[in-house]
């Protein structure tokens, strides 16, 4: 495919394509302007993130960050929003889950990225700022390789403490409204080939400083992990015997 | 309504019935002979469960505790079932969330509440064998000044840790599949009344030994603090005006 010329828009992937491969779980879904996701009510933030885009869609520089600003999701019910006041002083980045670097090609993709419920208290430096972005680097290279790339993000709550013997789950909460920090993330990738074979990739990292040094091929997981811990399947609407094959 | 005969069944409530007041959620809802539950892949056991009874289904004797025995829920996927062995040697109770008391009307029922997808990890000696246990048999003592109760139970995970003012979530998992031990259970109750009013009542109760000398009503909450801490509506299809009065 031609990239677009600088500045035009490229047509935002339509919510059936987007989820083309089936949801992992039918839960509080919202149709947003290039990503799909599920939310959690009682963690504050997205179970699962759903995009789809192209080299075209990438290529395309339409739109412009600084136009954007993190804000409230209207469509959740109050009771389990969470707010701009919950990350404020926490310590935390409000970590996107669908990338704003991958909505260049439309506004209102990139705009619709900055809601509170496409974000998850992720740490700043190293993580955020470093490792993760790295990640979200990698996915977008994907596309030079791949006619369609189709990623799914979001947040785990993995067991992370023992003592004597015992397993725990233990996680920071932030603000009035005790937004959940996730104690890992998940990011998956279903890429179509120019011959028409799938593969899929599957990540699993820590919500923590990670050595940039560390090889990104560390945290890679089988598939099956992250439809554990997410409770959800990944790709459900893919046939079995193409889901495991491995890039 | 008359008693009927010991030993005679009593009809089922069916689901649209025990649901006629609205579905908390939607996510991975299950029909089950007496009760309608909503299943929590991530951690293992319900995220709610409703039932519906009269005192003609409680003076109902037909069927006999001796006959059930815990269960594996085959209706979940692999991944994400609650396993007799993740139960095995936790120290935790396999705790009811309908409980098996409130359905001696009929075998079938009260074998269903025998799922693992009806039990949490619950503390046993002075919760779950003691002020959980009242708790349930002051609900059933509800059927005596009410025509017709709808309860509806399930496991909370709020914050329960405070350190360097920071708040934290923290829950022990068991067995090999991390089963979660919730923090809290709630536990809410609608009850029509013979003039045509509802009332409800709200508690929220931790997952530990808790001395029989504390009043019940110490744990009464308004029903919005177990629908923000839930993530669901309870009873959503009531109208306003009656939601929120107080028995
Ligand atoms: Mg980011
Ligand atoms: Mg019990």
């Amino acid at each position: 495919t031609p990239a677009a010329a600088p500045g035009a828009e490229v047509a935002t992937p339509p919510p059936y394509d987007i989820m083309k491969y089936g949801f992992p779980s039918l839960e509080n879904v919202r149709y947003r302007e290039g990503h799909v996701l599920s939310y959690d009510n009682r963690n504050k933030t997205a179970n699962w993130v759903c995009e789809k885009f192209t080299a075209q869609h990438l290529n395309a520089k339409a739109a412009d960050r600084k136009k954007t600003q993190f804000f409230e999701d209207q469509e959740i019910y109050e009771l389990w929003r969470a707010k701009l006041s919950d990350y404020k002083r926490s310590g935390y980045d409000r970590g996107h889950l669908a990338a704003a670097g991958n909505h260049k090609y439309y506004q209102k993709a990139m705009d619709a990225t900055f809601s509170l419920s496409n974000m998850s208290p992720q740490v700043g430096k190293g993580f955020n700022q470093g490792y993760w972005k790295e990640l979200e680097d990698y996915v977008r290279d994907l596309t030079k390789t791949s006619t369609n790339v189709y990623v799914c993000t979001g947040p785990l709550y993995l067991p992370n403490e023992v003592r004597n013997g015992k397993k725990y789950v233990r996680f920071e909460v932030i603000g009035e409204g005790n937004v959940a920090v996730p104690t890992h993330f998940f990011k998956t990738m279903l890429c179509e080939k120019n011959d028409g074979s799938v593969a899929i990739e599957a990540y699993i990292l820590p919500n923590e400083v990670i050595d940039s040094k560390i090889p990104l091929k560390q945290f890679r997981v089988p598939l099956h992990k992250v439809e554990a811990a997410a409770g959800g399947l990944l790709y459900p609407g893919l046939l079995d015997k193409y889901k495991y094959v491995v890039a």
